[in-house]
């Protein structure tokens, strides 16, 4: 088989990537290890940035988002027992971000590429990119108990932090920055209506806790925990008494409970490669980068790669130009920086660190007083949460 | 001897809220253990607030620091090799730091309290408060062979973090808060014209670098050292090659080098105590807090809190108020603790943490590259620089 650009991953920013190249008439194939109905079982966020919505509507994916989507105008920052709105859309001159679930981006997208009729191979054993340092890669994956070959000018690497195409890449050409937080979050799913309908993240000597929802009746929620905390310590009596004891007074007796449905610990990480983009392989989303979920960049993130991607890639199909191409690295490097640094503050701002002491809630405290009540520091959160310019 | 306040310390808190009240007809006694010579010998550096300009006016005490002090309307970030000015008087809506030495608020303090011809005891040794928790507090001294006291109404401790004030009160009282960093900063004096007619702070992989200026012909130069290096270990030499590695390549090439004339390697501190009053005994300044340098905060918040605890004073002795003085600790630490977290944000920001890595060196090169092309983000630092309000 021949195609222009092979997509290893069916997660979001493969599909995205798919769906943008296809509507410029570029043919991609997208394969993936796993099936469908396994990628769509996958619990994730999804807070999207107006910047990742705009590329929905590009990609012609975006009717459901943009009638089931919940629009938010700002957030709370909860500390010391006050709570403090940060009005987005008047910071940002109007801009806002839309809760929309990522698995539901996952399939609205998986819907538009099928109805398109483009060719997703799925459950690919042993997916391998080959000879991608010259001119003629390929990619070979077995299936059906053959081996299959897929040609192409191209490899985007879209297949996860754990998947094989940044594995792939010499050791030597890659360099790789992490960073591990001493924390997990313990997260849970409730078919109880949300305790506020914007988003609440409260900074607590306790620890961290995040107030967020899937619709107007299913509720999302996280603690911060040891990460060496099992799920089964966690009865819902006790995830309910910990996060109210994390809230001010209001949303804590405003809170309703009723028995979870889903409950995950997830440890939390920042991790960048560098570069993202070697010879005819490039890395978007998760294959290159790792953010911690505070703030909501993870999927976003992945939108902006696949910005900078698909646009170079369609100059050099359209215009015989390998000048997006060979700027992407440079450009998508630069925006994840930014964002990874801003996971990593509000992280680092609003959890409990066991090395840090009193001293350190103290700060963290200063920190979320200062930045309530200054117009400026209030609008450079603003301005990341709805996320920077392209 | 009796009189209305004793304030133990004669460095510029202490001198400023003697000048203060004494200005309001309060009567006050300035004690310290060591001589007036030997104050004036200690080297500090000096960037004044607005605010601090404005207490010297009211002090009676600004003429020489308004025809001799230097006014800065920016300062420079240097890193990756590039050089961004933080044009402060256009981001803070016309506000201005003023470059002025330490030694010479002391000084025109001192010259202003000796024409007023209000007493300062020099060289008394072991100072004691006593009984500040009731009605009637005093102050003990031993001079010339004989132990003195002064009952009083109200003790100011202004004795700096090693003074007697904090130490005399029950640990029980009394909270600290305290960061130790894991570096120093070597800092030298020489008769050289500065690179440039403003501060420049330097971010480097090599060490976080300072070039600051006594006036337009004596340059103050910092480069971050290991907390174990000796200033012996720093022959002028090693000291000029080394900051000049740590600035872009414009700066290092400008820089005139000449002889130092001083030349110490200090510690790096974040400290302060709750509360910061204990009865009838208030601190101020050192006494109650300390913070890195890098900044230039500590000078600055010492006149804050006599801000506060002098119109507390005054309030009471004019107004029979005791409004003022009861609020003095909260108000005074709620600016404190945003000054202590500006100072350990830039401090963060700025310097090579040895646990941080790769990673770190790239998230402050992030938040630097955001911090200069963001109008937020730069307004947020820049109103922070030139001193939050009163």
């Amino acid at each position: 088989m021949r195609t222009q650009v092979v997509i290893i991953g069916s997660g979001p920013s493969g599909l995205l990537l798919g769906q943008l190249l296809h509507r410029r008439g570029i043919d991609a194939v997208i394969i993936d290890r796993v099936s469908r109905d396994y990628i769509l079982g996958r619990v994730r966020a999804g807070v999207l940035e107006e910047g990742m919505v705009r590329m929905m509507q590009e990609a012609g994916a975006s009717a459901r988002l943009e009638s089931e989507g919940l629009p938010h105008d700002g957030f709370s920052l909860a500390f010391d027992g006050r709570d403090h709105r940060i009005n987005l859309h008047q910071l940002t001159g109007g801009k806002r971000v839309m809760v929309y679930g990522q698995t539901e981006v996952t399939r609205d997208l998986m819907d538009c590429r099928e109805a398109a009729g483009a060719t997703t191979i799925y459950e690919a054993a042993n997916v391998q990119p080959h000879d991608f340092d010259g001119e003629n890669p390929y990619v070979t994956y077995e299936k059906d108990g053959a081996t299959h070959r897929i040609d192409c000018d191209f490899i985007a690497g879209c297949d996860g932090f754990h998947g094989v195409s940044r594995k792939s890449v010499p050791e030597k050409s890659i360099k790789e920055f992490e960073k591990v937080y001493p924390f997990g979050w313990l997260g849970i799913l409730a078919e109880v209506p949300p305790v506020s309908h914007e988003l609440i993240y409260a900074n607590h000597p306790r620890g961290f806790a995040l107030c967020s929802m899937r619709s107007t009746t299913r509720s999302r929620y996280y603690v911060q925990c040891p990460l060496d905390d099992k799920v089964e310590d966690w009865s819902d009596d006790r995830f309910w008494d910990e996060i109210r004891r994390r809230l001010p007074a209001q949303h804590a007796e405003a809170m309703v409970t009723g028995p979870s449905f889903e409950k995950s610990i997830a440890p939390l990480r920042s991790f960048v490669t560098e570069p993202m983009r070697f010879g005819r392989l490039f890395l978007a989303g998760d294959a290159a980068h790792i953010v911690p979920p505070t703030g909501a960049k993870g999927l976003n993130l992945a939108a902006s790669d696949v910005h900078y991607l698909s646009q170079g890639l369609i100059e050099y199909y359209t215009d015989k130009s390998s000048a997006g191409i060979d700027a992407y690295s440079a450009k998508a490097l630069s925006r994840v920086w930014k964002a990874v640094r801003f996971s990593w503050w509000m992280t680092t701002m609003m959890h409990r660190f066991p090395d840090t002491g009193d001293f350190g809630q103290r700060i963290q405290e200063a920190e979320l007083d200062y930045l309530v009540h200054s117009k400026a520091a209030s609008t450079s959160l603003a301005e990341n949460y709805v996320g920077l310019p392209y």
